[in-house]
């Protein structure tokens, strides 16, 4: 490595402050409920991933699954994020993120750019076990939240049943016992009323 | 993993969350200088390692660094956050980290909380080569970012190049590169008069 390829690397780093103040929709329940940040929530899901990789029933690579979780959201420092049941917020999103991705990975030097966007297109296309079980923690983190703050954001905007058993099929055979503890979770939410029918 | 372990490490994910409101001295220049809470410092120092290990002139395990970073401020849930430069907090943290630990990691499954608790005081003895390159890239990130924003928490607490120093010195025999840019660092800050001399 060389001292333009430093420069370059530190440049990216403190580019990266600013996910700490990207909102999402889901709520820190030991802050009053404020809304989360994705640098938080990226650190969660990895968290996540290395506690929960036991229940991936085909062989996952941990140390990809956890550096994809930690750059997946690197996009929303340009793009914003997009609550993902706001149908219009989605539409548009996609454009937003190849372009931020060419800007702020394009600040590294060129190998590691490559390797970034690659893992970053990688979990995107959901096509490799490593990526659909990141994708699977990635979702099954908000529920948590949400379960355990009188529903959340699924309450607030008045989220389905369907919506989140979707939004959480990457587990399904995947993970089959954690999909299983998603079911669970979401009946119980549509018994309390904290999510639709 | 039987439904009785899914069921405490799903305890152990939600008590993560507290992590979200603990606040450290160092300031996110992104959003009006606000503090920096310790879960979005414990993803930003990950990135931080990922992109920056091969500066390291000694093999590091990547994946135990960034599991190590991941875990090194979950104690902090409970023991709250001591300012580095400050003797009296720093004076009694140890044992409120270590009673912290025993219950937070407690919370897991056997397997996993001495896998946890044994990554965790590595990291604490910072005798390996691991656990000292993890050590270095944490207490790089808050110069980084005290560059970024005025001098941030030294300039605020009237702190000593002298301090600073010995706080980076993980990083001399084992990143010297990565010691060189600090010690540059250091003494642009002596030179703007955000560190004393």
């Amino acid at each position: 490595m060389s001292a333009d390829n430093l420069k370059q690397q530190i440049e990216f780093i403190k580019e990266l402050d600013k996910l700490k103040s990207v909102y999402r929709q889901t709520m820190v329940k030991s802050e009053n409920s404020r809304q989360e940040n994705s640098a938080e929530h990226s650190w969660h899901i990895a968290m996540m991933a290395t506690l929960l990789m036991d229940y991936a029933h085909k062989p996952v690579d941990i140390h990809r699954v956890v550096t994809m979780l930690l750059i997946h959201d690197i996009v929303e420092i340009d793009a914003g994020d997009a609550f993902v049941f706001d149908a219009e917020q989605v539409a548009g999103q996609e454009d937003k993120e190849i372009k931020a991705a060419e800007r702020l990975f394009g600040l590294l030097p060129d190998c590691q750019r490559d390797y970034i966007m690659e893992l970053w297109q990688e979990f995107e296309a959901l096509e490799t076990d490593d990526a659909r079980f990141a994708k699977g923690i990635d979702c099954m983190q908000p529920l948590l939240l949400n379960m355990d703050n009188n529903g959340g954001s699924w309450a607030k905007h008045s989220i389905s049943r369907a919506q989140v058993l979707r939004r959480n099929q990457y587990l399904e055979t995947l993970a089959p016992e954690l999909w299983e503890y998603a079911l669970s979770q979401i009946d119980l939410a549509v018994e309390k009323g904290w999510l639709k029918p």
